[in-house]
C-alpha cells in the first residue's frame, strides 16, 4: 500500500513544479448528494433538456460507445456555423466552456511575471467580481493575475475611466468579459463592449454563458474583431452540464492556435449528439428562457418587497443584498432549510447571496423560507 | 464576417504565443465517416460495452443532464478503489487517459530548454517507438522531449545498458512509459520496470492503457513506489473510446497536485455512469479480452504463414512487417480495399504496419484481402 513516508527519499520538491505545490484548487458550488434540498447554487436551468433531446442520446447509446469519437465535433461545428453565420473553421467545441478559457490562457498568455517591460505578455485580465476561475486558470499556468474593478453597482467603468485609473492593461495578451455578468447577474451595453475591445490590443474573450437570458448578445464582435472571440455554453440555458459542451466562436487564425493544443478527443460523443438535436429544437429552449425570465423578474420585485437590494439581472440567477443578517448568515439559514444558494466571500460581493432561478415552485418554496427567516 | 486581413492590425504575434504558433497539431488516427469500411486503425475494442452498461446509460438520460456531473467522480473512484485495493485519495479520473496525460506534463515538468544544469526538471521522456503524443504534449509545454531508443526487436535495454548509453535521463522530471507497448504490441517484464523504477528519480507513468489483453500488469509498483503512477482508460478494452473516461492510480500527493490543476467537471456524467456500470460487469469484458486475445494468435500464425514477419503482442493489435511491398504500400492497397489499418512514419517503424484486432469476420476478410493482395 501507499505510504507518504516513502515520498521523503524522492523530495516531493523534486516530482511535483514548484508552482503546482503553491496552487489552491478552485472550489465549484456545491452538488449535494442529498436528495430533496432546493439547489439554487451552481446556476443549472431548472427545466430538462428537451424530449427530443434525451431520444436522441439515448438512441446514440449502442454499440457505437466503442468508437472514437469525432476528433474535431465536424457535425456541430458546421450546425453551430450556419447558426451564426460563419465557417466552421471560426469554431472550436470545448470539454465544456472551461476547458478553452484554461486552453485560452495556455495559448495566448505566455508563463512568468516580469515586473516591468513586457508585462502585458505575461496577463490575464478580468473585472471583478466575475466568474472567479479566471485568477485560477492565471496561477495554474504562471502568468499574471490582473483584475480591473468595476464600478460599486457592477456596471463597467468606460474606456476614459479605465485609462485615468492607470491600472487596466489595453495590452494584456488576454482579457476575460463576463456578459452578462456572474455574479452580478448585469449585462455591459453592446456600444460599451465594442468600445472597450477596439480600445485593447490583445485577445478579449466575451464569456457569453448566460446570453440566452439577456436582451442583447455580443457575437457581431467576434465576427467583426480579429481579436475578439465569443465563449458560448450548452451548460446552462441548455441543460446539458452533465455532458459538457462548450464553444468559442472568432477568427481562424485565433480559433486554429486553440485546436493545436487541444486533446485529440476532447468532446466525449453523447455531448456532441445532445448539442446537436439541442440546435435542433431551439424553439423549446426559447419558450423556457421566456420562463426563467419571467420567474426571475417575479423574484426580484418580491425580494424587493422584503427589503431585498437586487441587482438587475440579464441571466437566469439575482444578486441581492439581504436585509436583517449578513449574507453568510442567510446563507447558513437558508441551508437549514434545505434552500441551497451561494454566497461568495470577496470583498466587492461579500454582502450579497446569488441565487439561481428555478422553477415557479422552488422559488415559492425559497420566498417562503426567506419570509419565515425575516419574521424570526 | 470575419476577414483575416484584419489581423495584420494586430500582428499575430501579439495574440498566439510564438511557442503554439510554431506547433504542428497532432493527427489521431482516421475516424472515417464512410460506412462499411473495415476499421482497424485506432485500437477501439471490436465489441461494444456489456448490455447493463448500455442500459444503465441510456437510463441515466433524463432530467439530471440539466445538472453539473460529480466533480471529482466520487463514485467512480471509490468502486477503483476497492478495485485495486487502494483509497480514493489515490486516484484521479480524466476526460479520456490522454487529458491525465497531457495534465501530468504541466504538474511535473517545468517549461523551458536549459542546455546544462537543470536540464532534468524540464525533461519529459520516453521510449521511441512508443505512443506518439508524449513528444507533442512536451512541445505544447514548451518542455524537453527526450526519446530513448528501444532495441531494434522493440524490446527494452537493460537499465546498465542505459546507463551506458548516456542518453537515457534518469533524474527526468517524467517518463513515460507504455506496457505493453505501442505500437510494438510488446510487453516489458515486470521486473525489469520494476528496476527501471527504481533507478529513476523523477516521476514515472506508466500508461498500461492496453494492459487488459496482456498476461501481467505493474499496478503494484503504483502501489508501492511514490513516484510511480499507473494509467489506466475505459476506452479500449471496456469499448468506452466515445465518453472519455481515463484514470491514474498512485502516491496522495503526486495525485493531488493533479487534481489542483484538473477543469473543476473534467469529466462527463454519462461518461460517469457508463464507467462505474462497467465495474459491475467485469466477467462479460474478461471474455471479450479472451476472445480477441484468441483472435490476436490465430491472425498473427496465419500472417507468419504469409510471410508477415509478426512481433509478438500483448495487445489487442499486432505490428507486422508485410511481404513483398513497402508497410505504406500495404497501407493504400488495403485501403483500396476497405480495410483500414495504420502506418506510421517513423524510422524505427515505417517497414511495419499496425493492424488493430477486430472480429472474428473482420479479420478473415482482412486476411483474404491480404491473399489476394499478395497474389497480384
Amino acid at each position: 500500500m501507499l505510504e507518504n513516508g516513502g515520498m521523503r527519499r524522492f523530495k516531493s520538491e523534486q516530482l511535483v513544479r514548484p508552482l503546482v505545490r503553491k496552487l489552491q484548487p478552485y472550489v465549484p458550488g456545491e452538488q449535494p448528494r442529498i436528495k430533496g434540498l432546493i439547489k439554487l447554487n451552481t446556476n443549472e436551468n431548472p427545466y430538462p433538456p428537451a424530449p427530443a433531446v434525451l431520444e436522441a442520446t439515448r438512441e446514440a447509446v449502442d454499440a457505437r460507445l466503442r468508437l472514437y469519437p469525432n476528433p474535431t465535433c465536424e457535425g456541430l461545428r458546421e450546425r453551430l456555423a450556419r447558426l451564426h453565420g460563419c465557417k466552421p473553421e471560426n469554431i472550436i467545441v470545448g470539454n465544456g466552456s472551461d476547458e478553452l478559457l484554461a486552453m485560452a490562457v495556455r495559448t495566448y498568455v505566455e508563463p512568468g511575471h516580469p515586473h516591468r517591460a513586457g508585462r502585458n505578455r505575461h496577463t490575464v485580465q478580468y473585472f471583478v467580481p466575475s466568474y472567479s476561475l479566471y485568477p485560477v486558470l492565471a496561477e495554474i499556468h504562471g502568468a499574471v493575475a490582473q483584475g480591473t474593478a468595476l464600478n460599486p453597482d457592477f456596471t463597467m467603468p468606460s474606456v476614459g475611466e479605465l485609462r485615468r485609473g492607470r491600472v487596466h492593461e489595453f495590452d494584456a495578451a488576454l482579457t476575460f468579459i463576463t456578459t452578462p455578468n456572474a455574479p452580478s447577474g448585469r449585462s455591459f451595453p453592446l456600444e460599451q463592449l465594442e468600445e472597450l475591445c477596439a480600445a485593447h490590443t490583445g485577445v478579449v474573450v466575451l464569456d457569453e454563458a448566460y446570453v440566452d437570458f439577456a436582451a442583447a448578445n455580443a457575437m457581431e464582435l467576434a465576427l467583426r474583431y480579429p481579436h475578439v472571440l465569443v465563449a458560448r455554453t450548452f451548460s446552462k440555458a441548455y441543460s446539458l452540464c452533465f455532458q459538457r459542451v462548450g464553444y468559442f466562436v472568432g477568427n481562424e487564425e485565433l480559433i486554429g492556435a486553440l485546436h493545436k493544443i487541444r486533446d485529440s478527443y476532447n468532446v466525449n460523443g453523447l455531448g456532441q449528439v445532445a448539442a446537436l438535436a439541442t440546435l435542433g429544437e431551439l424553439a423549446y429552449y426559447r419558450a423556457g428562457f421566456k420562463r426563467v425570465i419571467a420567474t426571475r423578474e417575479r423574484v426580484s420585485r418580491e425580494l424587493e418587497g422584503l427589503d431585498f437590494r437586487v441587482i438587475p439581472s440579464e441571466t437566469n440567477f439575482i444578486l441581492a443584498e439581504p436585509p436583517k443578517y449578513p449574507a453568510r448568515e442567510w446563507l447558513e439559514k437558508l441551508r437549514e432549510r434545505r434552500v441551497l444558494v451561494r454566497w461568495f466571500g470577496q470583498p466587492a460581493v461579500e454582502k450579497y447571496l446569488r441565487i439561481t432561478i428555478g422553477t415557479e415552485n422552488e422559488m415559492d418554496l425559497f420566498l417562503k423560507e426567506t419570509r419565515s427567516i425575516l419574521k424570526r
